[in-house]
């Protein structure tokens, strides 16, 4: 029997929530998820994605677990100076420091290893990480190429339990994956991109209105906005770039 | 100025140490050693990093900082349960632990992906590992095909600050190992290899075996045996594998 298991790399975003129906409608069985969780502002979205995996459930019939694994430690290694617990820092430094972290170097490629060391364990054939290209230019991370390197990198250090490295967006633009997720039925309201953590998107951060123009280019309402705000969106947001 | 800073990572052991007085010797600058503790036995080996780097100051006139980070989580992700706290562990549930560790999956993958996180945020020009032929047969993450594909998955991901992977050793033996280390005044007497943790080597696990006939191979006793132990070894051990 082939072994079509898949973990898939997910935060609750609107992009590796699509992806999980994706997956499903392409005939893999997702069994678990992994998240990340090295402090970042915006932990609203794995609050989310309790909510996400049961709207899962109730579609499809089928449980995904998760794991969410603290991977602080990356923030230490980012640092040029001391190790330092978060208690040490004043406020201002921490939203400081959790600001770097945005941009922690080679960040997606150690995601992926921790997940292919999990899926190794349990013997699930693929990690799926959620890439796409509107991220090419600022995040070699998110690049074909680099997809194709490091699947062939993570196949060569585990020859005895295979484990390939799939990013099944990572030729489409945000936008698609509107359009895909909206054939597909995806919750997009439980959905989350803003990385201010408010109760609400503040429509003004980059994640905000890179979202808000995918859905304005796909032609597909944000369920998250209010008419009145998405109005406005459709008539002074560019397009998002390709 | 080219950049030859190296991030190294390190055990304590043999390998590791005679990979810092080599990069030396082939005029790198090691600027730092990352190292990981992951909860494994042989804590003993980090316990004498501390003075491995005091003796190569004392040798080069040059200080190398260090680094440990705690990267327990792996254990987490090799389980196959919930995940655990050690506190929670009975003593005996947690020795089977830490040695299911010993082959938590893609180990090393994990480790050259955290140190080049380290290195593009400090602008060190290289990760170097001390992978060696004599894990070939054993783990596909020492083999020279994997090093080339990490090698460029490397480099795809950190496309802004270059990071490449070495590995000098990975066509080399143990025993040619203890050769260079040998030639290069490296202090064998201050590194360590045995499993068990004990004041002294046991001589009887794999690792010890594996050190002790590296030695006996290269013709150099080592300074951690008796000169009893030592002739004894001579008669008995069976060569590496190569």
């Amino acid at each position: 029997m082939t072994n079509n298991k898949v973990l898939a790399i997910v935060s609750g975003g609107l992009d590796s929530t699509t992806m999980l129906w994706k997956l499903q409608a392409d005939g893999y069985e997702v069994m678990e998820t992994i998240s990340f969780n090295y402090g970042q502002r915006h932990t609203k979205e794995l609050d989310g994605l309790e909510k996400i995996l049961s709207a899962f459930e109730e579609q499809f019939g089928r449980e995904i677990e998760s794991k969410v694994v603290d991977i602080r430690v990356m923030r230490d290694l980012a640092e040029a100076g001391a190790v330092m617990g978060n208690e040490e820092l004043p406020k201002q430094a921490y939203d400081a420091e959790t600001q770097r972290v945005t941009i922690v170097p080679n960040r997606n490629a150690v995601f992926i290893n921790l997940a292919a060391a999990r899926a190794v364990a349990m013997e699930y054939r693929y990690v799926a990480y959620a890439a796409h290209s509107n991220d090419h230019s600022v995040y070699p991370d998110c690049r074909p190429e680099f997809v194709e390197a490091m699947d062939r990198a993570l196949e060569l250090a585990n020859a005895w339990t295979p484990v390939n490295l799939m990013a099944p967006f990572v030729n489409s633009s945000k936008a698609d994956i509107v359009r895909v997720g909206k054939e597909l039925g995806v919750p997009f309201e439980l959905t989350w991109s803003c990385y201010e953590g408010g109760d609400r998107p503040c429509l003004q951060c980059g994640t905000c209105i890179e979202r808000t123009s995918s859905f304005v280019q796909a032609g597909t309402p944000d369920p998250l906005l209010t008419s009145k705000e998405w109005e406005e969106a459709k008539t002074y947001l560019p397009a998002p770039e390709q």
